[in-house]
């Protein structure tokens, strides 16, 4: 019913195809979302050239009655076709410029890229329309796999940085020494968290505060299944400190973007959680363009 | 005909038994090493309670005439028997009064623990009679999988550091991200690496310089053979600047001792190679108490 609803006020149909999911919606022609979709059909999992039978396969009855915007990995060299990043400072108007159309009525929306002051690039896909879908200006931190911290200033994205956190996080549960002492499967524990954070303040560096997971756990202080909250506090703290930041606006997955709150409490940085669905409002600004 | 020659003079047998391999060394009355053998049968090859048939494997011949005395972590809770840590300050006195006897004549020495500022523990295995066996006051700097800084002040360790860095090389280059772009079996390049030192000392921390290496190749300005000397680079420069040094002394495998020489002048530190083997020295004075 309500598919039938959304069908017939479509005004765009708005797509997040990142590297392990795809995530479409149905847009009226105020940009709410009326009906959506998801399968766990990212780009990873796509042979080249299967791009457009996927789409067909996921929504292909939505196609035909409005366009369609789709921001993400699926615009990397691994995706369907490699939209060129956008150079910051980039605001819709640059990006809209720049979208690729890869069949009638098809778009790819670019990345963005930057260079800090040392030179050294960096790059986005899907994070640009998340963050100016807010419509705010500030210090935007998007946790995940790799987490983006994203400036904006009137619209448009001045620079950001990557940090590598969650992939860190992943590999030294899975593969690391740290990792064999390490039960799994439990509940995050605050406790553990909280000191992890705390750690990551004091003097030693990231490389030697690693290893007192292991170490800790050895003399008995921490609890095997406490472990990954710690290391996880000791990550998240290590990345917040990091940015130098005062004052932050966090989007992400609620319950990551939560832990992220709490340690940037410990560490004296004010922060605000945002609606992590905001992409689908810049998607829908990219289409009306 | 060494070996016959060694077999009249042995006063002491010095092993290094490690995680993943065993040295052992026979040392006449002076200390000097007449004879030395080494096959990679480090604790994680050994069963449990398999380790007296490992030690009469390889050096059963050697037995009998002469004390043995073995570090490393076959005196871990994984090893032979565990030998309790010596808490730091610890010398060749302390030290020496914890040796566990596991056999007749055959001794292990044990660990050592410090404790940071903070309370957080840390843990050594073997670097000890290393850089006791050195008979030198200074920061010692031993580079590998678990990299240890260790303080010693008129014959003891006053303090020491774990870093995670070679392991966390290794967990990089056969797991992530970056380890996907990146061209093994290449000989290392001195400038990637070089510019990975540099990297070290510029903003944004650890985990955000760790997305450049993907970045850079991805913008093709390193090259895929040079891609695991810039991570080797950056971690080493991180780890050194972590350290606070200003002069330290090196004790490692060859290369990678050269490695750090050349990233820690590149930092402004002053530093001087030892010797590798030294440990037998420390051994020596050991099995003469």
């Amino acid at each position: 019913m309500a598919r039938e609803a959304g069908r017939d006020r479509a005004a765009l149909i708005a797509i997040d195809w990142g590297t392990t999911s795809f995530r479409a919606y149905r847009l009226d022609a105020h940009g709410a979302v009326v009906d959506s979709r998801s399968a766990p059909k990212g780009i990873l999992s796509v042979a080249p050239g299967g791009f457009p039978a996927v789409l067909e396969a996921q929504i292909g009855d939505w196609l035909g009655d409005a366009p369609v915007v789709m921001s993400g990995m699926v615009g990397s060299r691994q995706g369907w076709m490699e939209a060129p990043y956008v150079p910051c400072p980039a605001g819709l108007d640059e990006i809209a410029s720049a979208l690729l159309e890869v069949r009638k009525g098809v778009w790819i929306v670019p990345g963005v890229s930057c260079r800090d002051e040392s030179g050294v690039p960096d790059v986005m896909r899907g994070e640009e329309t998340q963050v100016l879908g807010a419509e705010r200006s500030g210090l935007f931190c998007l946790p995940g796999t790799h987490s983006k911290w994203v400036e904006v200033r009137n619209g448009r994205i001045e620079r950001f940085s990557t940090y590598m956190t969650g992939e860190l996080y992943a590999l030294l549960r899975q593969h690391s020494l740290l990792g064999r002492m390490m039960e799994e499967g439990k509940p995050a524990d605050a406790r553990a968290f909280s000191e992890g954070v705390a750690r990551s303040a004091e003097p030693g560096g990231l490389l030697h505060h690693l290893f007192g997971v292991r170490t800790r756990a050895l003399m008995g202080e921490l609890h095997a299944a406490a472990a990954p909250s710690y290391l996880s506090g000791l990550l998240i703290g290590h990345e917040l400190r990091s940015s130098r930041a005062r004052e932050i606006l966090i989007i992400g997955e609620p319950a990551l973007a939560e832990r992220y709150r709490e340690a940037a409490a410990a560490l004296g940085i004010e922060s605000e959680l945002l609606e992590p669905t905001c992409g689908t409002r810049a998607l829908f600004r990219l289409g009306r363009r």
